[in-house]
C-alpha cells in the first residue's frame, strides 16, 4: 500500500510558516485541556532511518509545557528488560491522566527491525501483533489517545540522506552498519511495515503514514493529526461526564470511539471505473474460489450493516461470477423456538464452512452485541461476555485455517432516509421496507453505539472488520469485492 | 494424581440392589424437572477401554424418558468431519434446553489418543486444551449442566478384562490391535489423561475420577454425581429466574455455580503431619527457587482470599526457607492517586517479576472484579471488561515464560466471624481487625458472587486458579506449598 503515498509533495517556506506555528499554539492549549479532563496520551514515531523523526518531535515538543510531557527514546532492550515481557517496558510507561508520553521508535521493533533481522524467532513476533493490539485496546477502552506515525521516505532518497550525513564530520557518526543494511534491505524492510499497518491499523489507534521527503509537509501533517486526535480524545472525555445511565457508555464510547465517524463516506466511484473493476475482481475471485477448493481453505465472510445499507446487492456482484458449488449465502433473522434453545452460537456452528467452501453470513453472530443487547433480548452479562466468546469462536475458525473477512457495511442516517423513501415510492422495492426498519431508525444513536464497540472489541489479527463506505454503492462493492481477494490470497500465502 | 485413586473397593450386591434403583428413579425425576426448568446437561464418559463405559451408559439411561436423552458414540472422525473445526462436530451436537446428550468419548479425544498416537502434531493437541476450555465455559456460562466421567482401572486389571473378553468367541473381536496397544502403552497413557484430568478440571466443568475395577461401586458413583449435578443445575435455574437487580446474576451466578460451594471445608492435617510435609516441602521450594533462577524462569503467585482467611500466615510458611534475594512479597492495598490516575493494570505491570524471580501478591488485578465491582468503583461496562484484560495480561506472562499460581483462600462465614471474635479477644490480634473488615463482611453474598464467577471466567490453562480449603490452616498452608511446587516444576519441565 505504500507505493500509494505520493513522496513528492512539498511544502513552500512561506506557506509552511504561516501554518505551523498556529498549529503550534493549538497544541498548546489541547494540552492544557487534556490536563484538565484527564486525557492522557501516547504519540509513536516509528519510520525510515533519517525521516526525520527526531526534528519532528523536537518540533512537536517546542511550545508545549515541559512538566507535561515526556519523550521516551526506545533503543535495544537493556538486559533487565529482556528479563521481562516483552511488553513490560512501554506498559510500565504510560503516561498517567493529563500527559503525554512520546515514543521515539516504539513496541511495534519486535515486528520490524526484531523480524527483518532475525532478532526474534518468527513465532514471536508473529504473536506480537495480537499481543500489542490487545494492549493498544487496554489502553484506548481505558480512554488513552495513541496517535502512530509512520515516517515514509523512498529507498534513493534515504541513501541520499546518508551520504549527506556522511558528509559532515560532525554527523558522520550517525551512519553505522545498522542504517546502511536497512537501506540496502529496503525492500525486506518495507514488507515488514506494510504487514504492521495492516495488521495494527484499527479503529482505535490507527496508523498515520506521513510523506517525510519534505520535511515541512511532514511536520504539518504530524501536527495536524496530533491535533485532531487530541481534539477528539478531549471532546470524549467531556461528554463521558455528562453522559449516565440509561445510555451507560464507557468513556471512550461517549466521543472518542468514532469509528464509524471516521470513515470518509464521500467516496465514490464512477458507473465507468466500476463496471472494469468489478469485471477484473469478479475474475480474480472464481480463479481464487477454485485454489481455495484444491488447498482446503474454509471461507468465513460476515456482512453486517445498517437496514437499507446495500448488503444484498453487495453479495450478490461478490458472488456474481462463483461457481456455486463452492459457496453458500446464508441470511440469519430471529431465531426459531429451538435455536433459543441452544447458546446463541449453536445455529452459527452448524453452518461453519467445510474446508475448500466459502460461507457467506448475511448478519451473524454479531446479532447478539447488537439488536440483541439494544432490544433487551438478553442481559447485560450476556452481551458484555459475548465479545470474548466471539473473538473466541472466531479464533478457533482461524486455528482450523478459515480465512475471516467481516464487513460492516455504512451508511449515514440522511442516505438511510433517502433510501427508505425510495423503497416507499418504487413498487417493486416496497417490500423490502418494514414497520421494523422504521423502529429500528429511531434507535439509530443506539445502534451506533453498539456498532462502534462491537468493531473496537472484535476485530482481531485473525478477523479484522473492514467498515465499508457505503454510501455510494458502486464504491462499497470494489471495497468488498477488494478485501475478499485479498484476505483469501493473504490464506493461501 | 490417578496413582492415589484406590482401585481395590468393592461393593456388594445386596449393598448394590439397595441404593443403585432409588438412584435411577431419581434422576428420573430429576430428568422431568430438567425439562421443566429448560436445563440443558451434557455427560461426557472418557476411560480406559473395557473399563465399563457401555455398561455405564446403559444403566444410566435405563430408566429415562427416551425422548430426552441422545448418545453419541464418538469414533474417528468423517471426512466430513476433518474438512471442519475440530470442535464442530461435538459444539453442533450440543442438546437443546431440557434435554441430555451422552457423549461415549468426546472432544478429549485430541488431547488422549489424539496425541498419546501422535495423530495430530503437538502444537495442534496443546492448543485444543485452551478451546476446550473456552468451549465449556461458554457452554456452563449459558447454564448447560456438564459432567466429565473418567473410569478408571489398573493395568493389569485392562489386560485381565481383555483376556476374557477374548476367551468369549462372540465378543473376541471387541479387542483388536489399537486396544491392545493401549495396554502396551498403559504408561504413556497415563501421563496423557493425568495432563488432561489437571488442565480441564475446571469448577464449571469438573471431572469425576470413578474407580471401575468394581462396575457396581462404579455405577454408583456415577449416578450419585449425575443427580448430584442435576439438581444443582435444576436450582440454579430456579433460582435465576427470581434473581433480578440488583443482583443482575446470570443464570449460572444464581445458584449452580458452587465453584465456591464444591470445597470441602472440612479437609484438616494432624500438626506432626503437618510439620513432617511443611518442611519437606520448604526444602522443595528452596532448591527450586535456585532451579528457576538458572533457568531464567518468572513466578508470579497470587493470593486472594475472604478476610482473615489467613494469606499472611500462608505467604509467611511458602517464602519461610526461601532465599530472600530471589523473591519479593507486595502487599496492594487502594490504589494512590498517581495509580488511580492509570489503567489499572499499570501498577501490577510495575512490579511483574523478572525472569528467575518469584513474586508474590498480596492481593493484586483482580480486585478490579471483586472489591472495585461491589463497592462501585468502576463501572459494570469496565469490570465486565476486564475478566478478558486479565486474561490477556496473565496470557502475555505465561508467553515470556512465566510460572503462574493464583490461590483463593476460602474460609465460611462462621469461621471468619470465630477468627473475627478472636481478633477482638487478643490483644496482639486487634490491629487486624478494621470496621472495614466488619462492613465487608455483611457484603458476603456480594462477594461470593463476584467471586464465583471471578474463579470461572479467568481459570485458564496459563493461569489456573486453585481453591484452597482455609478453615485449618495447616492444610491450607500444604496445600500452597504443593500447588507452588508443582506449578514451578510443570514450567521447568
Amino acid at each position: 500500500m505504500l507505493e500509494k503515498v505520493d513522496l513528492k509533495q512539498a511544502l513552500k517556506k512561506s506557506a509552511y510558516k504561516a501554518v505551523f506555528e498556529p498549529l503550534q499554539f493549538e497544541l498548546a492549549a489541547l494540552q492544557r485541556e487534556a490536563v484538565e479532563n484527564g486525557v492522557p496520551v501516547v504519540i509513536v514515531f516509528e519510520g525510515w532511518e533519517a525521516a526525520g523523526k527526531g526534528t519532528c518531535i523536537n518540533r512537536l515538543v517546542e511550545r508545549l509545557d515541559p512538566r507535561g510531557f515526556k519523550v521516551h527514546p526506545i533503543c535495544a532492550p537493556t538486559d533487565d528488560e529482556k528479563h521481562h515481557p516483552y511488553l513490560w517496558r512501554f506498559a510500565t510507561r504510560i503516561p498517567r491522566k493529563g500527559r503525554i508520553a512520546i515514543f521515539d521508535r516504539s513496541w511495534y521493533g519486535r515486528v520490524l527491525v526484531g523480524r527483518v533481522d532475525r532478532l526474534v524467532p518468527a513465532a514471536t513476533w508473529k504473536r506480537a501483533y495480537e499481543q500489542i493490539l490487545q494492549f493498544e485496546r487496554q489502553l484506548t477502552d481505558d480512554g488513552v489517545v495513541i496517535v502512530k506515525f509512520w515516517l515514509h521516505i523512498a529507498k534513493r532518497e534515504q541513501a541520499r540522506r546518508f551520504e549527506q550525513i556522511e558528509s559532515d564530520d560532525a554527523l558522520a557518526w550517525k551512519v553505522g552498519p545498522s542504517e546502511r543494511r536497512e537501506n540496502r534491505r529496503y525492500a525486506r524492510h518495507l514488507s515488514a511495515v506494510e504487514a504492521m499497518l495492516e495488521k495494527t491499523s484499527t479503529a482505535n489507534a490507527p496508523w498515520t503514514v506521513v510523506a517525510a521527503t519534505d520535511g515541512r509537509l511532514a511536520r504539518v501533517k504530524m501536527l495536524e493529526t496530533v491535533n485532531a486526535a487530541l481534539r477528539q480524545g478531549i471532546a470524549g472525555a467531556r461528554a463521558a461526564v455528562t453522559v449516565k445511565t440509561p445510555m451507560k457508555a464507557s468513556r471512550r464510547l461517549a466521543g472518542q470511539t468514532a469509528v464509524l465517524d471516521r470513515v470518509d463516506l464521500d467516496q465514490r466511484l464512477t458507473k465507468a471505473a466500476y463496471t472494469r473493476q468489478r469485471k477484473r475482481l469478479q475474475e480474480r475471485l472464481r480463479r481464487l474460489e477454485h485454489e481455495l477448493y484444491v488447498a482446503r481453505v474454509p471461507v468465513v465472510i460476515v456482512y453486517e450493516g445498517w437496514d437499507a445499507a446495500g448488503k444484498g446487492g453487495n453479495i450478490k456482484r461478490l458472488t456474481q461470477e462463483l461457481d456455486p458449488r463452492g459457496y453458500e449465502v446464508l441470511p440469519f433473522a430471529a431465531p426459531t423456538p429451538e435455536e433459543l434453545d441452544h447458546h446463541y452460537l449453536w445455529r452459527f456452528w452448524k453452518e461453519v464452512p467445510k474446508a475448500g467452501h466459502l460461507t457467506i453470513f448475511d448478519r451473524s453472530w454479531y446479532g447478539r452485541v447488537m439488536v440483541e443487547r439494544v432490544e433487551g433480548f438478553c442481559t447485560e452479562a450476556e452481551w458484555q461476555r459475548a465479545y470474548q466468546e466471539i473473538n473466541e469462536f472466531e479464533s478457533m475458525l482461524a486455528a482450523a485455517g478459515a480465512a475471516i473477512v467481516k464487513f460492516w457495511l455504512h451508511i449515514d442516517r440522511d442516505e438511510q432516509l433517502r433510501r427508505f423513501r425510495e423503497r416507499e415510492r418504487v413498487a417493486h422495492k416496497r417490500w423490502k421496507l418494514t414497520d421494523e426498519d422504521w423502529r429500528n431508525r429511531k434507535k439509530w444513536p443506539l445502534y451506533r453505539q453498539a456498532v462502534n464497540e462491537m468493531l473496537e472489541r472484535t476485530s482481531t489479527t485473525y478477523a479484522p472488520w473492514t467498515v465499508i463506505a457505503g454510501n455510494d454503492k458502486y464504491f462499497a462493492r470494489i471495497q468488498a469485492m477488494q478485501t475478499v481477494v485479498r484476505a483469501i490470497e493473504g490464506v493461501l500465502g
